[in-house]
C-alpha cells in the first residue's frame, strides 16, 4: 500500500510564491505523498516555504528541482495535467475522482504524476500536450481562482481515497511486452514519428498545422504497450528507409 | 441548483490565524459557496485575510461573527463536524464523500453546516455533540496536520461534486470529424494499412506473423474518429508514394 503512494509524483511548474511550495508539501504529506518536483520555479524557497509546510520538512528536503517538464516526468507511465481552463484542444479530460481511480490502477505499473501550472497562467498548451489526460477540478464558473496548493490538496485527497479504496483491482500480472510504455519512450516515438512524417512530406515543421497534435492525441489515447511501440518504431524506420531511398534517387 | 449552494454554511470555531479565514473564503467561493460563520474567533481579520482571500471579498463581507456554535447553527437541519481525531464518543461518523452526498439531499429541506475546529485543538467534545454527524477526512496516520482552510477546501469540493451530481460533465458537442469511424471505414483502413506495410517490406502476406493482428488490435482499441482516420489514410498514401518511387528507381 505505502509502496503505491511512493509512485505518485506532484509536479509544480513555474511556481512564483514560495509559500505555495510549503503549503503543497503539507497537503501532500497529510495525504501520505512525498515526491515533489519543481519545474523551473520562479521563486526561491524561503522562510514562507518552511512556515507553510507545517513541519513537512522531509517532503521539502526531498524536492527535486528540474529545468523541464520532461525531466520531472522521466520514467512515468502516465501524467495528468490540472487545468482550470477548458481548451480548444479536445484532449482526453477526466474529473478528479475518475482520474484518481485510473491512477490507482496505473501505479501498479510505474510512476504517475499530477502536474500543476503557474499561479497566474496555469499550464501552457505545450505542457498540457505532454500530459496524456487533463483533469478539471469543477469550480465556480464565475470564480475559478483555485489556489495551486488547494488544487494539490484536492487531488492528493482524491489520490488517497482512490489508493485506499477497495475499488482498486488486484495487481494484474503483466505479460512480457504488454507493460505500458513510459512517457519518455513515447516522447522518443513522437520525435521519430515527426521525422518520418517530414520524410514523406506529410508534415512541414515550418507550417505545422494541427497534424502532429492530432497524431499525438491519438497515440496518447491508445496507451501503447512496449511491444506495440517497438512495432510502430519498426514501421517508422521502414518508412524512412524508403522515403530517403526515393529522394536520393530523385 | 444555485439555491442549493446557498443552503450550505461553513462554520469555523476559534480560528487564530487571520490568513486562514481568507483562504477559507477563497476555498468556498471557488466551489460556489458563500455563507461563512466565525464562532468566537481568536484573531481579528486583517490584511492577511484579504490577501489570502484572493478577492473573494463578497464572502468576507458576508461573514457572520457569533459567540456560540448554537448561534451559527440556528435554523440548520443538519451539522457535520470535521474531526481529525477519532474520539471515544461512538458518534455517527461518515467519510467526506458519503457526508456530502447526504448533505446534497438535506439541502432540499433547509440549511446544513460543515463545522471546523481550532488550528491547534480542533473541536471540543461538546462542540462535536452539537453536530449530528462527524466527518473524518482520511489522512496520513503519521501526519494528520491538515490545515483548516485545506479541510474547508476538501469538503467544499465534495459539496460541489455532490450538489452538481451527474450534471458535472456538460454534454460534449460533437465537433465535425470527431464522430467515431464506422466499422466499414476501419476495414478499408486495415486493407490500406496492410498494402502500405507490404510496400515498405515490413509485412509479407506469405509469411504474416503477428504484425497485422497486433496493429489491428492497437487501432481497434483507440476508437478512431473520422478526422483521425483521414489523417492516417493520408499518411498511408504518402508512405506508398515514396515506397513505390524508391522501387521504380531501384
Amino acid at each position: 500500500m505505502d509502496n503505491q503512494f511512493s509512485h505518485v509524483r506532484i509536479v509544480m511548474i513555474g511556481t512564483s510564491h514560495a509559500g505555495n511550495i510549503g503549503a503543497a508539501a503539507r497537503a501532500m504529506k497529510v495525504m501520505g505523498l512525498s515526491r515533489l518536483y519543481l519545474v523551473a520555479p520562479r521563486c526561491r524557497m524561503n522562510e514562507d516555504t518552511l512556515a507553510m509546510s507545517a513541519s513537512a520538512f522531509d517532503v521539502i528536503d526531498g524536492i527535486k528541482i528540474v529545468d523541464r517538464l520532461e525531466d520531472a516526468l522521466e520514467g512515468c507511465v502516465s501524467a495528468y495535467g490540472a487545468s482550470a481552463r477548458v481548451r480548444g484542444m479536445d484532449w482526453p479530460m477526466l474529473p478528479p475522482r475518475a482520474a484518481a481511480e485510473r491512477m490507482a490502477v496505473e501505479v501498479q505499473q510505474g510512476d504517475v504524476a499530477w502536474v500543476f501550472g503557474r499561479e497566474d497562467s496555469g499550464l501552457s498548451n505545450d505542457e498540457l500536450r505532454q500530459c496524456q489526460t487533463h483533469v478539471h477540478i469543477p469550480t465556480n464558473p464565475n470564480y475559478s481562482s483555485l489556489n495551486v496548493a488547494a488544487a494539490v490538496q484536492v487531488l492528493c485527497y482524491e489520490t488517497r481515497v482512490a489508493l485506499l479504496g477497495d475499488a482498486v483491482p488486484a495487481p494484474k500480472k503483466v505479460a512480457q511486452g504488454s507493460e505500458k510504455a513510459t512517457i519518455e519512450a513515447m516522447e522518443h516515438f513522437y520525435t521519430h514519428l515527426e521525422e518520418a512524417m517530414v520524410d514523406i512530406e506529410f508534415h512541414d515543421p515550418a507550417a505545422p498545422k494541427q497534424t502532429m497534435t492530432r497524431l499525438r492525441r491519438l497515440f496518447n489515447r491508445v496507451e501503447l504497450e512496449t511491444m506495440e511501440l517497438s512495432i510502430l518504431r519498426g514501421v517508422l524506420t521502414g518508412i524512412q528507409r524508403f522515403a530517403r531511398l526515393a529522394k536520393t534517387k530523385k
